[in-house]
């Protein structure tokens, strides 16, 4: 097998030809398979199925202060839920909220209260200030630019490499312009490259010197323990190099349990500076009088502690990792010889990033489509939808049993090899 | 034992004298309780025990239509839970989203959504509006009008009959300001009064002719199946009346389970039009990816349908009943008879309102205090903590045991006692 671009236009048009012969037995197989979002799978939930049979007495509901948690009462969380999250946030537990099932949710109320109330202390509304801008590590996370995008907030869009952001660029623009308030972050196993960010990068973003002074840092630590193998990445953590510093409130962090116990009934935390946090609460108090603290119970009588839940992620790791490895020993395989693809191995996380070469990603996403395979939508990582380069594709290997995993790769390498030939072909 | 008006300065000093001392005795016992929230008791909460041991198998977290509770997806809640709901509300599943364990908070993210997005499909968003105002039957609840003040929102006094609010008055504010786009009802055994909105009222509601096209009710049915006797107060379903009507966009409706299973893990709701409903998911989508969907199925798993919350509510009521004909009867023994005081005998709800002779309501919440008793906070069931006449005391007479109350009330008494007697005294 030789990379496409030695061969002649007839020999391109052969291999297309044979290519569309088997996408089109792939076709006839109606498959619908589903790669597009960061899903847990069945077996994986299983392994918690534990959390959801306790409390057969009142007294098992009761939380160390003796809190009844099935009544009214405690708006930043039980004691024991906030320790626990504090020990794997490496912050105190005054400096977090735990709350509903959806971190999602707790960062589109956190750019709402900024909006309505300021981002700090004596801060004044970011809704009273113009026109206001965030700033979109690309590709990333497509529900961070949406929030964006349905509050009106600019968007603009600052390139990944291998150690996160480009932070030369961000240190421009938040240094130079203060309507950039705001810069989305997934700072470990990055959504969708897998990437953690470098000690230096954590450093550099603890020393940004913005010129808006309500500028904040989301930072999405949705996968700080979602290590695929024993050798993990590490992540410098943010919020201790900032604090007794003048960024001390220039971050909030999120974090949930949606991928380790379950998306559709975990328990989600923010994080911040004292300050923020009691602001934040101040504000919170008036949205509700408390999330489910028997949800939290569930969480942390099953856990117990930072240490419960790591040595349970190993369990989602041995499922997890067949997945991932099946879809890139096939790119290896069949992709890599041809120079006509780049993806990330990531080592933890949910997502594998494949850029095909410019102009091919909308193709491959709609042959896939076609073929009954649903993959994250082409351009669905960039604010808008908008790839420049019409390349990014997101790959979701957790969802699918592994033999569909293969299929589905074997369907996607094939429509990825369609549509840069028909690339190819076009530009002779 | 002869009203107070009767006697003279000297006689008064007597009863006071008298009545010092008792409190004094009070005192002395250092007692700690709490009548200020309406919260349910362990006795209650234990009703709904077996709600928490369901889910041994993955195959008891699917929902009817295959869905796996414990992973994303269903915005709006599961069908079965939406079925249930639209029963009890009236309504139809379509017409209601399930979301999380809090009515309070759907309330609070409706008026931001109003104020970011718009009330309605292409409404101005409020806050691009200027000031805008909120209509507040008084006496209300304080965590409605909590929202408005957190928010910005002016709050004008509306006074509250027997039927409800004094629509002479709503309906003419609400067709004369355009500035004015909401009012907060609890149309069922009202907090803190008890009272159960009149047909009359409903219709008055439904006919509405607002200067305000973005003009909204916000219908908190918190206490729609809370009656306290078997012969229940009735409330005609306002959003059946403006079905179809120009005024069909007028309603939000919110419920919740939080006082039918547990106040801290029940289940809440937003019910209105479909064009609305429409809308809250455009934008709930952007916010968070799904509810607690386990925390529907529990609920629906125990209470099956309508009829089986309704007969479960009896329960309740059979705990309830004897706390409020406690206090209500000391109230008929002990004050009534003096013409010092008007309170409301509601038949359903969590409260009893009591309007004490003018200026007297702090000084017996002090008096309270003092002596160990924790009241809500005199001025609470008024926009900003503000009693006009310092009358009106809220009783929330469900958390305590039995004993507990008539203890509490006892020293009630004697606190209103006390308060009346230094006025009348001072005024002579």
């Amino acid at each position: 097998m030789l990379p496409y671009q030695t061969l002649d236009k007839k020999d391109l048009q052969k291999e297309y030809d044979k290519l569309w012969e088997a996408y089109q037995a792939y076709r006839a197989r109606k498959l619908s398979l589903n790669m597009a979002r960061g899903k847990p799978d069945t077996a994986q939930l299983d392994l918690t199925q534990e959390i959801l049979t306790s409390f057969s007495t009142s007294a098992d509901c009761l939380a160390e202060d003796g809190t009844d948690c099935r009544n009214y009462g405690l708006l930043d969380g039980i004691p024991e839920a906030k320790r626990l999250f504090a020990e794997l946030l490496g912050n105190t537990p005054e400096e977090l909220i735990v709350c509903g099932n959806s971190s999602l949710n707790l960062m589109y109320d956190t750019v709402v209260r900024c909006l309505l109330y300021g981002a700090g202390k004596d801060e004044t509304p970011w809704i009273r200030q113009g026109k206001i801008k965030f700033l979109c590590p690309v590709p990333g996370y497509d529900r961070h630019f949406a929030i964006c995008e349905s509050l009106g907030i600019e968007m603009i869009n600052v390139p990944m490499t291998e150690n996160g952001p480009d932070m030369d660029t961000v240190e421009r623009l938040v240094s130079s312009d203060s309507a950039i308030k705001g810069i989305w972050c997934v700072p470990k196993y990055s959504n969708p490259e897998g990437v953690t960010y470098s000690d230096e990068t954590v450093r550099r973003f603890a020393a940004l010197k913005p010129a808006a002074r309500d500028f904040r840092v989301f930072w999405d630590n949705a996968y700080l323990v979602h290590d695929l193998y024993d050798e993990k990445d590490s992540l410098l953590s943010l919020s201790s190099l900032i604090k007794g510093t003048e960024n001390a409130n220039m971050v909030f962090e999120f974090f949930s349990t949606s991928k380790i116990s379950f998306p559709g009934a975990g328990v989600a935390v923010i994080a911040s500076s004292h300050e923020n946090i009691d602001k934040i609460k101040s504000i919170m108090t008036v949205q509700t009088i408390g999330y489910n603290k028997l949800n939290m119970l569930r969480h942390v009588q099953y856990f117990k502690n930072a240490e419960g839940v790591l040595s349970h992620m190993k369990r989602h790791a041995a499922l997890l990792r067949p997945k991932f490895e099946a879809v890139l020993e096939a790119f290896d395989k069949e992709l890599a010889p041809l120079g006509i693809v780049s993806y990330t191995k990531p080592r933890g996380g949910y997502f594998i990033s494949l850029n095909t070469l410019p102009g091919c990603a909308k193709r491959v996403y709609t042959l896939m489509a076609d073929a009954g395979m649903t993959m994250t939508q082409a351009g669905a990582t960039f604010p808008y939808g908008k790839d420049p380069e019409d390349k990014n594709l997101r790959i979701a290997p957790s969802y699918p049993p592994l033999a569909e995993i293969r299929s589905a790769t074997e369907i996607l390498i094939c429509a990825i090899k369609l549509a840069t030939l028909e690339k190819l072909i076009a530009e002779m």
